[in-house]
């Protein structure tokens, strides 16, 4: 493990001690107080940025960083840390533990060490320069995406297909009547499982810096692509298409790419 | 915990030794050569099945079986346990740790207890005549459901709004419309997270007997209510709503009722 993955780990542990004793917490009744009231999902998600950023910053002084909670921080920095302490917000309100924490470092531009970590299931998918890995209970495996030929063999995943456009919807409604299965309600939890060799394909729009940029690394060091939904480098568009094969994007793509922004 | 109660916890500890080891099982390949082919799902769910099966007739041979796999084996006797050992088919082949084994004994005609259990996060849900608790980690944790005056603070869930038939997805999409949050996605584990008080309601079509029974003592133990699409009990017409506060099923039947069987 390079210095900035073992880095990223930590903060992951650092993040986890601070929203697992959110997550199924003892605030129902204050939560539904209405808007302005107390917000346990976005206090959890404030505190846990807050607490990776004063990590980073202890550790790594010169670093930039881009949260979703606290902004931009020396964003062009050449090390920068995109993070997303809570990612499935919806997923964490309803008690369904796939949420997840989002940390990616940037360099020159990319994103070169990611990871996606599920606190209460004890699990931090981890990518970069070394490889890519599935952190549980003291051990480790690694992750490797699977082969799949044909669009009608794959299994795909969006969080909700009430997230797409109209031209969205049209495409990926076309792209999953042509697949195997299609499961809901994942968030980035399903790019984990690009990685594990489980889903074939994810497909999400409208997503930031922060949903997008630490997949990139688990995704592509198992062995998988992300892309835009023309094929080209996720881009500030949020338009994401995550595939294990690139055969089964490139089938995917004549729909999707209809829509592309 | 009552006899059966502990028996049922049993049932699960039996059912999770079968079906882990095939849980993200390095079955990818196989899996993928089609029609009639090895399938890693049917036959952890017919193993476990039967392990079920072979532990109850041990136990009490008098007792009746009905399950998803092997059908049914004295349905009419006193009491009879109603299995469906991998329940969210979808989110086990997708490598989503939300599929659960559920576990029923029905006395008197209905369910007495019942036991919604995923293995790989440790959980066993069970509901019954001592009430109803969350067995994790050699621990327990009392479930209780929450309160929820409103269908717009309310948090939903169904797996799938595409499992919907036309006036089915006409009521779900009035209902969803309203509330606060829905989420999909979930099979039984969403009832699991009623009992808990995270999510305030449920509601599914085309669920069989091995589908439901377990729920229902899970989400009466921890004091919320499982009905049918008219508000009368569960029954084999399939829809089933599930709440943890009745004046939120008051509210949504205004439009399921247009839509019940």
């Amino acid at each position: 493990m390079t210095e900035y993955e073992a880095f990223a780990v930590e903060l992951a542990r650092v993040a986890a001690d601070v929203t697992l004793p959110f997550f199924r917490g003892d605030y129902a009744e204050e939560n539904k107080a209405g808007p302005g009231a107390f917000d346990p999902v976005t206090e959890a998600d404030k505190a846990a940025e807050a607490a990776i950023r004063k990590a980073i910053a202890a550790r790594y002084p010169d670093h930039g960083v881009i949260g979703e909670e606290y902004g931009e921080d020396r964003p062009d920095a050449d090390h920068v840390w995109v993070l997303d302490p809570i990612d499935g917000t919806r997923a964490f309100i309803a008690g369904l533990p796939l949420w997840t924490t989002l940390i990616a470092l940037r360099t020159e531009g990319r994103p070169s060490v990611g990871i996606i970590a599920q606190p209460y299931l004890d699990e931090i998918f981890l990518g970069g320069p070394s490889g890519a890995r599935l952190l549980r209970g003291g051990g480790e495996t690694g992750l490797k995406v699977r082969s799949c030929e044909r669009l009608t063999d794959a299994v795909l995943a969006t969080t909700d297909p009430d997230l797409f456009t109209g031209p969205e919807l049209g495409a990926w409604t076309q792209v999953r009547a042509a697949a195997r299965l299609a499961r809901f309600g994942c968030d980035a939890y399903a790019y984990a499982m690009v990685a594990a060799g489980r889903i074939d394909l994810v497909a999400e729009s409208g997503l930031k810096v922060w949903d997008w940029s630490a997949l990139v690394p688990v995704v592509e060091a198992a062995g998988g692509q992300v892309t835009d939904w023309r094929g080209g480098p996720p881009s500030g568009n949020g338009q994401i298409i995550a595939v294990g094969d690139p055969r089964v994007r490139e089938q995917a793509l004549v729909a999707f790419r209809r829509a592309a922004l």
